[in-house]
């Protein structure tokens, strides 16, 4: 895994093929030139990061039609890296062929069956073109440039269409704009600790945070009155089944607001005298 | 659809093969002569109810340990198919093989990976038995019996060993026994209509509903006071995204009561208020 490029530009590990929206989430946060390393499972971005293989980790965690990334949030709770940023990626999908390939010629479209999914107004206009369901959007550019195909296209990112030399035949052609997915950006506890997030005057913290409450009636509210007490806002709640004790919920939950801030501080000891277990996930600047 | 045996005896639809432990939760709730319609798709048992070809839908909602199944609360608000009755069934995972093949002749197992995963411990204790990932637990059982394989094996419910006419070799080889689906009985408005629930006097009854909220700081928080104000106990609250407003949410929530209790009338009273939009899904005894 360390080959001497990891060691000159430390790595952000993703999960998917190069060119997966999780690498444009890496572009938006760390610029065009940053160092990716392409992982086939979500938990191996994470074990990555936490062997130190790499410098970061860059995951999705809730996409604005499908819903949260659940196995996402097991593994925050399970590896415990903090997060430092977070991102909103605009889910656009283009119609991507190998270069010369026209657009008359394409009969058949390879994707993530999700992709072809959300574009079911092309697919509907376009009805002499095939669906052909892949295991991923941006492996599906990589293999119709690869094999040559002068026939078929790909659904994939325009960072997909450039990394594989294609073309773009048709851009943006999902059926819903709001289409967003929301990244994490993970790095190991020591990196964070090295490297301070700095950030202007004025700039917006998000925190995220784990908690269990007592079975009893009310609980919830009462985690919730922690936060809405302070007037601070809760973005996010997400619940996942707490192992061994069957028909009870961990929570997660995203509030705005800075850890150090005395609010948030408060509300976080209040948070703990009500739940029976509580952890800070990260405190990162609010994304666009 | 619509076969001479189902209108002699209206059946309930399911997702997965015979045997499944959806068809397991239809027995617990309805004997075991109750008569099913296997489906390939979840959508295909919420279609084949609102068409009217079937009398019933056995939906799973939860697993204690993979977490909700989100896309049945997707339709749960999309076919507005009340919910009539709940179970929960213990999911019990049985090494099944067709009659005459006893365990030394098992070299491989198939079964769904999720189940597979689920007898870790099994597995480590017979390293010599290779693990194959089949599309169905229930499946895989039918398949090992109708190939009439001698060296392999099927890791599925009771159930389905009964129905493809297998043995158990070894029952209940889960690793984790805290390991249970929560399944919703759905019926059409007009059949629920006709056959209105009796339960006897202290029955304690559930009521599952959908809501929105304004996209406020406290707005879930309001939410729920409709409930923690009045003593009623909220036993689940699942989110999902509100489509065409990015990062909003729907919540689904369940609490202890029945709809016409004076209480809980007026929670769902206080609701509306603070809700955007408000929408009861069923209201039925509480399960086991």
């Amino acid at each position: 895994m360390k080959t001497p490029r990891l060691r000159r530009s430390p790595a952000v590990a993703f999960q998917g093929e190069r060119g997966a929206f999780s690498e444009q989430a890496v572009r938006q946060l760390l610029g065009p030139s940053a160092a990716v390393l392409p992982c086939v499972r979500f938990e191996d971005i994470f074990r990555n990061l936490k062997q130190g293989s790499v410098a970061g980790a860059m995951v999705p965690i809730e996409n604005t039609l499908a819903g949260s990334v659940h196995e996402n949030y097991d593994h925050l709770l399970h590896f415990e890296l903090p997060i430092v940023a977070e991102t909103s990626v605009r889910i656009v999908h283009n119609l991507i062929a190998p270069k010369g390939v026209g657009f008359r010629q394409i009969k058949r479209v390879y994707s993530h069956p999700v992709a072809l999914n959300q574009c079911l107004d092309f697919f509907l206009a376009n009805p002499q073109i095939e669906r052909i369901p892949y295991y991923d959007t941006a492996g599906s550019a990589k293999m119709v440039v690869e094999e040559g195909l002068t026939d078929a296209g790909a659904i994939a990112s325009a960072v997909a269409a450039e990394i594989y030399g294609a073309h773009i035949l048709r851009r943006s052609i999902e059926s819903d704009r709001q289409n967003f997915t929301r990244f994490f950006l993970l790095r190991t506890p020591a990196y964070a600790k090295r490297h301070p997030l700095r950030a202007p005057a004025g700039t917006v913290w998000k925190t995220s945070l784990v908690f269990s409450t007592r079975n009893i009636p009310g609980a919830l509210f009462r985690a919730l009155s922690a936060f809405a007490l302070r007037d601070l806002n809760c973005t996010k709640i997400e619940s996942r089944p707490l192992r061994g004790k069957p028909y009870e919920y961990l929570f997660y939950l995203d509030f705005l607001g800075h850890v150090d801030h005395p609010h948030s501080r408060n509300a976080l000891h209040h948070l703990e005298e009500v739940a029976d277990f509580l952890r800070v996930l990260g405190c990162y600047p609010k994304g666009a």
